[in-house]
């Protein structure tokens, strides 16, 4: 008979601590989503669905079995309160990448990214970022507040600096975005096409790997917050997301499913069968 | 042809701001919200759904035809900024109340109240408060917060003092809550059984009173944040909210409905039915 | 092996034509529904979801298997052309009238009880209705349309005259329905508390019964185009009418059940049950 | 303090009536939807979905704040009154024509593009048509009725005569529509191949463009009255919407949104997205 | 930093196998549910939503902080094998009766039951069970299957012999399964009116109770396969389930919540709350 | 009048038994899913939602109506009970194909495809399988049980041996059952790039083909119990399915959608269209 508590992990992640050389963990905060809420509710819907899929991927021929993930479930973050709740995140992070581990996040929404990636920036000063995401995030602020999902890669480029920022898939933002995005960082509007050139040119640099998943077309991924038509298909995001295998990643999320907007559980399972393959193509 | 901009009231607020006695305003905020938002689409889902309804009520015998009635629309709320929110609201009530009129907001989560309440305690410094909720909302702070939903009425005491706040329909809260209930304020668990001498106690007194949906029965009302079994049935809140016609209202609220757990739209046409006696009730 | 096509009945009325004492049919229109229409798919959806309940009725300990009900399936009816459609309805009642059984109908919006009942009153002149509803639906005309879902009542009274119709539950409505029905019908608001009155006044007189389910609380009936809260619980709507076992029921329907609004099939549910009361307590 | 009454427009149309150039207004009626109802629904979810966009195309690097375009908020119609409505839509797309603005209208199903066409022909009776739809529209009549959403067409045909109506993405019909087509009008199924010829014979004439909304594959667009599956993806429609920037765009709608069965609201974001599109594409 | 594995308990079941009085344990199998079959996600779901609700209850004053409960997960049941399934989650019962600790088990289906019955039978050869229900579940077999949720209590009887079932509530079953019941158990249909008689029967004796949630009416939990209208509030259900406080329970079971059909969540916050109530009432 | 009691068929399936060629019949059984259960709702919902499409193929140029289908409605199978319910598809198969007809089957979960190949299979001892699925269902046995969903594809090869089943579209399932599959099936991944080569060696011979609806894509088709990311399109399906034409298909079947998880019927309106598509191709 079974005399341990109830165990809940992200299938496959069944590591020690110890033993792993990943760390998934959930952040489940949203609290300035400025449309739909409810990405907080992310990390629990998908260790449950993750049951649902295979920890075998046909397309890499790898299991996670065959690889060493800790999950080490939610951080208690407060509703409300963002600052506080980026610096847990980054206390968290920081402790992983002193075991010398890999960080891989489920948001929450895109803010939460702040917080891994000022802990992976003070480890790797020369951080670069590649970001998948509908939107910009550009904006230096939004309705007055500075710490907002639409403000996340600004933020994020006020550590990095010029040129380290390499975004993809990119079909929404205000003008400014676009034009201010221009000087500053690289963008790849709509697709990924130029993926090829930012591998090739961050060979061998530290590189972060933030995905907000609504980078996905809303018919395979409609459970997020701001469905924005138009965007790739899973394939697609599939392929470029193993292009990243030739790069040095050192830490990396997924965000933005909101599962109460997934009736049926396909964006779910989209979001579980996209952290397999990451974490597969990740790992070593 | 109608050459004026799409307008969207409450049913039955038409009136413009000069000749109303009532300002009924939404303030969709809902970043504390700590178990499943969605409270922020709560105003413009009742402006909508309204219309399912009639402007005449057969228990009060009335119609909001009969009143003058100005719907203001939403205050623009920054998501994840608790202060700068209540700030908002508390200006906006302020000047309801400077210009003689009634102010009726629309919540968001329960927070919002106590923007409202800072401004109408400013006009009236010996106010007292009536408020039906299934929570205490009395803690001190939750998650190292104090601008939460769950301490909403531990900071209006603050404001009021002891003795000043009247709770009823309680059924939920952790054991310290009830008990520092018991030194502060007057709490009837359950039901509204001790309602008629809280009247009297109030009468010609000025009193706010804050509705707190999810004092009904989730099965009246299940589109809420954390529903919360065991709750009064809509007569019973019916008949309740009409005994306060007595009272000398100053202000009051109507707060945590979330339309996106209400697929039927049955829990959204109960706030409006609540919000239509509310108006009638408390009109001159 | 069943060489005979699918047979899709309700519950129980499994009787062939000729045997049988009552007739249920679907009459799958919704046009003039004037908020959420969908009770176009009651008929076909109660006769799926009647099997996950009994036959058998602990209530009145009989069986649908006691008695001889047949199913005739659903009107064939035009959307978008009220007149074509209450035409076909009228002329299928009367057939079912000629032929000396019950009509059963199941609605489709209220409006379709009119094309019942001109039926039912070509045969009984004297005819009296009994009619449970949220709504008094007794407007001249909506919108400028005379044929609608809130003038069924009132149409219907241009054929009954005054004093014939007794309704019952009546909770909505604009307060000229209210006044003109003072003179010109019995209401009795809210509940069934003057049904025992009705009931004997209309001893051995031929009765139509019509029952809108929005009669019954949101709680219990949330699957419908316009929820009212405030109405009566199941067991209320239960006992009220099997005390119309002691009258002489001529022809029935049951409307307004709109089965997409009811994602846990709890309305269905109820509809199927009380249409397996009434079609027990009205036979014989 | 804001003292107007709460407006509710499409994002980014607020231009005073005078001053635009287009006049975006809501037709919703669906009253001869043959399947699901519910586009009765889809200007006012739009207008509330809308802020989840952005009022700047990246694709067309425009924005609506660049142009001027007024929202005229919804007609009144009347739900089972076929003709009435029509009526009406044609009296108030006559109304904008007089005052040289570009009538824009948000259905409702999809016969409610006969009012539109009926006021646009009279002004340009050698008005041509581009219709892109699932289903050809072309019936002579449906279940006797002359108005009805699966007759659009063809009533369309009887003002314009042979050979002015282009069809694209047609994917279902009975076989006697499509034969009929091939006499009359001219019909490309399934995609857009020829769009590119009949942009070349169109070019300086009067056309109107009616885009039923669901030519998108339901995977993009499930909230829809009937889904087809098999139809175009997202891109390829705006890449034809684009095409038709070259023409003289007198009048166009967008029609048979059904917000009820879009539980996540990417179907609605579509339904915004395409309009924004439209919109920076037709002005002037 | 938390090195340990993610735990999911329900809530304020923290204690260690070891010094724990009771067991919470879940049976997740509903493949002989004959009509909406998701019983299975009844215990993880309430397990993420039990932190929505409170430890402390206010109906009995005590909180799950001051009692000690040990979560142990879920079962492994293979689904569409009945047999191997029951014999599971008996020698699971078993080891925790061994143990000396209360086994509490959250379905699944009502099949569940008879597996951990048989366990307690074994124990307590004099065993009676108190049974809340709204469907009868005597039937000797369904569709010619003995192990079937609608034989439950059959099957039971078939240990226990007669006399020693109770049950409450009952409002649907075949005419046979009502007088086979009348010769073998005692049973009180639609209410709790006699449960005083039998608690006072039964005093000292060992009691299993199983409680069936469909029991409640449809209005307050309509989360389940098979809602059956006409049953009892929230309330009473409590107040009933806290006369069994008196009563020497040596297991008990809750079951037939079925999440899918819960889009608001407030049926799976009535079962974390009533399951609350019974931890605290069955506590040494 | 119409005496008759009420028939539901599948659109255009009207022959009588004795003229049909092809044989439509519900195998409403899903005891075994793994994960989210449902499909046993896929035959009725599939004949109700079947009128929301035409019964003439612009695809085909060939009509419903062209051809002769009988509908047998839905065989009655005992939930739990997994060889019973083989069984009993076994036998009515053997009788369709005793009468020289083709049988066309919809599930139910994937298991009921053994019954009918059973039955295929004796009348053609050489028979060959075309299987489409995004997962492989080659496991020996799952949680202990041999039959179940994820075995199907493994019981059937023990029928007919090495080199006679061609999977396609495979994108799920764990490593063994890929190594294993190479020994004994032709596998195609990912899509249906090798269905060419297969049909050329299968001229003239017998297949069976069972279709699984989730080898497409979520986006597609998110109504089913196990959704794959990273599926076919309807286009790559539909042209697959009419590439089999040319074979001479005698038995066939279309499982695992599930309408609950369909909330706006696309899903559904696909499972007929397909079905369509496959009866008019396979008839003579």
């Amino acid at each position: 008979m079974n005399k341990d508590k109830n165990i809940s992990v992200f299938m496959g992640c069944e590591s020690e601590y110890g033993e792993a050389s990943m760390v998934v963990f959930g952040a489940p905060f949203d609290s300035t989503t400025s449309f739909r809420p409810g990405a907080r509710f992310a990390s629990s819907a998908m260790r449950l669905e993750s049951y649902g899929l295979e920890t075998y991927s046909p397309y890499q021929n790898k299991s996670l079995e065959d690889i060493s993930v800790f999950d080490g479930g939610d951080l208690e973050l407060c509703f409300g309160n963002s600052e506080a709740a980026l610096d847990r995140i980054e206390r968290f992070t920081a402790d992983i990448l002193a075991d010398k581990k890999i960080p891989c996040m489920i948001g929450g929404e895109h803010l939460v990214t702040l917080g891994a990636v000022r802990a992976v920036f003070k480890k790797y000063p020369d951080l670069n970022v590649i970001h998948f995401d509908a939107h910009a995030d550009l904006r230096d602020e939004y309705l007055g507040e500075k710490l907002s999902h639409a403000c996340v890669m600004r933020r994020v480029w006020e550590l990095t600096g010029d040129g380290k920022i390499y975004q993809f898939g990119i079909r929404s933002g205000d003008r400014s975005e676009f034009e201010w995005g221009k000087e500053h960082i690289i963008t790849q509007k709509f697709n990924f096409d130029t993926l090829g050139d930012a591998v090739k040119a961050l060979a061998r640099k530290p590189v972060y790997f933030s995905l907000d998943l609504d980078v996905l077309d809303p018919s395979v991924f409609s459970g997020t917050g701001t469905p924005e038509p138009g965007g790739v298909t899973f394939r697609e995001l599939l392929n470029a997301a193993l292009k990243l295998k030739e790069l040095n990643i050192v830490g990396f999320d997924i965000n933005e499913l909101s599962p109460h907007y997934d009736q049926s559980g396909a964006s779910t399972a989209a979001a579980c069968k996209i952290l397999r393959e990451l974490l597969l193509a990740f790992s070593e």
